[in-house]
């Protein structure tokens, strides 16, 4: 759900962005993306206009070689998206398979200490099973054995602490569409101060996905091709608006506050939470009497509440409910009782 | 310039999108796309959220190979950023270089014929002089030779006279922000059936841009990754408005009345016409007694008015004018009126 705000700016004609104006609302995006994610003082944001798959992508292409040696945590589907990227593009790795809707443990990297990686990818929120992975675990491997980490951090941007720079991540990747809660259409990469002297020094085989170029361009607050215009300058509404909020702390004390309302909410309702390591963006739950595609389709269309439902084989087993963006406890509140309305129902 | 209808799309929540409304809004914007493009009955139109340059890529990408030999029309930097794409991506290519502002000729083709090339890269309309391409001709020469087409059409559909299907077109490309006159985030490739066999057939090295993914997933209008979706459905309301008003014919010829309007009104002020063969989507003028640059801050910053600069080279020498989107008569003469008064105070 987007704000008022940011619902207005798309209500308007997009400029021309060949400008000062749009340059300097860039550079302002890059300061606050940098500030929220506690990059270091040489760190850069690139602004991809594309999916959070598009920026997955363009970070393998850009800071890995057919000379790295690279560990996967592939626990659902977006950590499977990682591991086919590396194959596409010739990257030598291995995956690390979670059990499902579980974290990471320390005996799971135990096998690949000392092993001769250099490279460690994993989405902090494993958004298809709802799982946060614990990231000090990950980020004290990668400093113990000098692995350069990246962070798929698209739907924990602004939801659940993260420290970029007291982490030692390399990268961390972020969209538009979840806790930045503008519309889908932009992708966003922080390349640490060393990942930029990483993606200067590659050479990569694509004009769009360039990091180089786009860092270049990015210098003057501008994109090498022609970006999502009105998507940027929704971001920088939105990012003002948590600045004035009082910055990143506040945006994750407000999310993790509605998401634990919700959790005690439901408490006595026919679902079983499906993972073991709750992230604040999302309660993924699986219910125990009816098909979880069916109570989506019903909520959507007969309460006009939006859930989210799974794709593929977790289709039928598994819906999520957001805690991002422009949504408050009365907006809990609302949902629950649709639900205790199904259950009297008893289509639950 | 965007229409209410699209504008007030953009003021909305977005929905989620793996919905069946989605996807029928989809399979008519495919619908659509393809009549408008006058495409064959087998085509197909994939949907990549990203910029004209990103279809550009990902067209090359999947229909060409190094087995290839193209020609690339150079005339301006859409053409240069084609002949780039290929170097990139190891295909073998000609550049034809016609002189700047000027259409291709007989002579230009004719020593490539009978000499074995297989594809033909052309920007119809070549927006960084406005020059329009003699298509038929083009078509002439790569039917003679036996030569797969691909056109950027970004900037000329809508706008000029297109029979893809006539012309044996193989691809065409546009995208979201210019005659479909909604922000910019999406571009659009039309593939004949011919060219979707061609797909089918080819490995690319990518994941985001493997057309073979979108077109499977484009079966149930859906698409392999989260798309700018606030915009694909502007795009749907767009092209509905555009049928609704009598279809592209329609749209041609109202874009091209309102050229001819802007053209004739413009006489007697100090302006040169760059092109000599100018395109109905956009007039490109080098003003003979001041800066292009300064004569475009100036309208933007003391009339509100908004014309597009150029870059590089020609920042200073030349400006553009549009005709594409929600624009009329009205708005030639309140451009025009803004012009007599730069005159009247000697600014040009």
């Amino acid at each position: 759900m987007s704000s008022e705000a940011v619902r207005a700016i798309g209500a308007e004609q997009v400029p021309y962005f060949r400008t000062p104006e749009f340059s300097e609302l860039m550079l302002e995006n890059e300061r606050l993306m940098k500030r929220f994610a506690k990059a270091d003082d040489n760190a850069r944001v690139v602004f991809i206009t594309g999916s959070g798959t598009a920026s997955m992508e363009a970070t393998v292409m850009n800071v890995f070689t057919e000379n790295d040696k690279v560990l996967v945590v592939n626990g659902g589907s977006f950590g499977d998206r990682f591991a086919k990227i590396c194959a596409i593009h010739d990257i030598p790795h291995t995956e690390i398979h979670p059990e499902f809707g579980h974290d990471i443990t320390d005996e799971m990297l135990a096998p690949y200490e000392g092993q001769g990686y250099t490279g460690f990818l994993v989405n902090l929120d494993e958004t298809s099973t709802g799982v946060l992975y614990d990231i000090k675990r990950i980020s004290d491997f990668c400093n113990r054995n000098g692995i350069f980490l990246v962070v798929d951090s698209i739907s924990s941007f602004l939801c659940d602490p993260f420290d970029m720079n007291a982490l030692n991540v390399k990268v961390m990747i972020t969209g538009s569409q979840k806790a930045l809660a503008c519309p889908p259409g932009i992708s966003l990469i922080v390349l640490s101060g060393e990942a930029v002297e990483r993606v200067n020094a590659n050479q990569v085989k694509s004009m769009y996905f360039d990091l180089k170029d786009a860092l270049k361009n990015g210098e003057r607050g501008q994109t090498p091709f022609t970006p999502a215009v009105g998507i940027l300058r929704q971001i920088h509404a939105r990012l003002l608006e948590i600045e004035q909020a009082g910055g990143v702390e506040s945006e994750n004390a407000r999310i993790g506050a509605l998401a634990a309302d919700f959790r005690n909410k439901i408490k006595g309702l026919p679902f079983e939470t499906v993972s073991h390591a709750m992230p604040n963006a999302v309660t993924s739950l699986h219910p125990l009497t009816a098909s979880a595609y069916d109570i989506f389709t019903i909520l959507k269309d007969e309460y006009g509440i939006w859930i989210c439902p799974n794709g593929g084989d977790l289709k039928d087993k598994v819906f999520r409910v957001g805690h991002i963006g422009a949504l408050t406890e009365d907006d809990n509140t609302t949902l629950v009782n649709a639900f205790k309305d199904l259950q009297a129902k008893k289509i639950i």
